[in-house]
């Protein structure tokens, strides 16, 4: 299976969006992107890893901070083109201290 | 707060990922895309709006599948460029008939 989606990838630098829940409490804690190698890397480690736009690097989600989020399951959407990864998060998704990075609210 | 948002988005054609997520079972449902305009009428309307990027026009969710979500909150993440919504889904979110998109998983 993940061969088959790592082969759905356009090329090496094709980024797509990476959906991250608690699994236990299904708060959606943050959306960050896969490159091929960070995909790969989530599956084979159990650790989410992304690609770091901003410093244009593979990104060990706490590496350095020690939020890390270990992944329980990767789902796919039917256009294989978004990713859901459900973790245990060591820690807060947010490097603001929140739980989520999903904290601010549009008043409707 | 959301003319501020919409002053996020570089131009008119700027697409930024929305996750949706059911306000109730908390089940991701879908991810799609949203311009400035796809935005602004998910506010106005509290019926969620995306940008369809294979028929490159404003997608209201359900208009013709009568499968509509509607919108309780809008949230926004620490970066400005994602979005969450918290829906009241009326029937599937998939158009293969499943609740959520996201019914794949890669065997870890």
């Amino acid at each position: 299976m993940l061969p088959e989606l790592l082969a759905t990838f356009k090329d090496d630098q094709q980024l797509l969006p990476a959906i991250v829940q608690d699994a236990n409490s299904k708060e959606v804690l943050m959306l960050a992107w896969v490159n091929k190698e960070a995909l790969e890397k989530t599956a084979t480690t159990k650790q989410a890893t992304f690609w770091s736009r901003s410093r244009k690097e593979i990104w060990v989600k706490g590496k350095t901070s020690g939020n890390q989020q270990e992944v329980i399951s990767i789902k796919f959407d039917c256009d294989s083109d978004a990713f859901l990864f459900l973790v245990h998060s060591h820690g807060p998704a947010c490097h603001t201290g929140e739980s989520s990075c999903f904290h601010s609210e549009i008043t409707l």
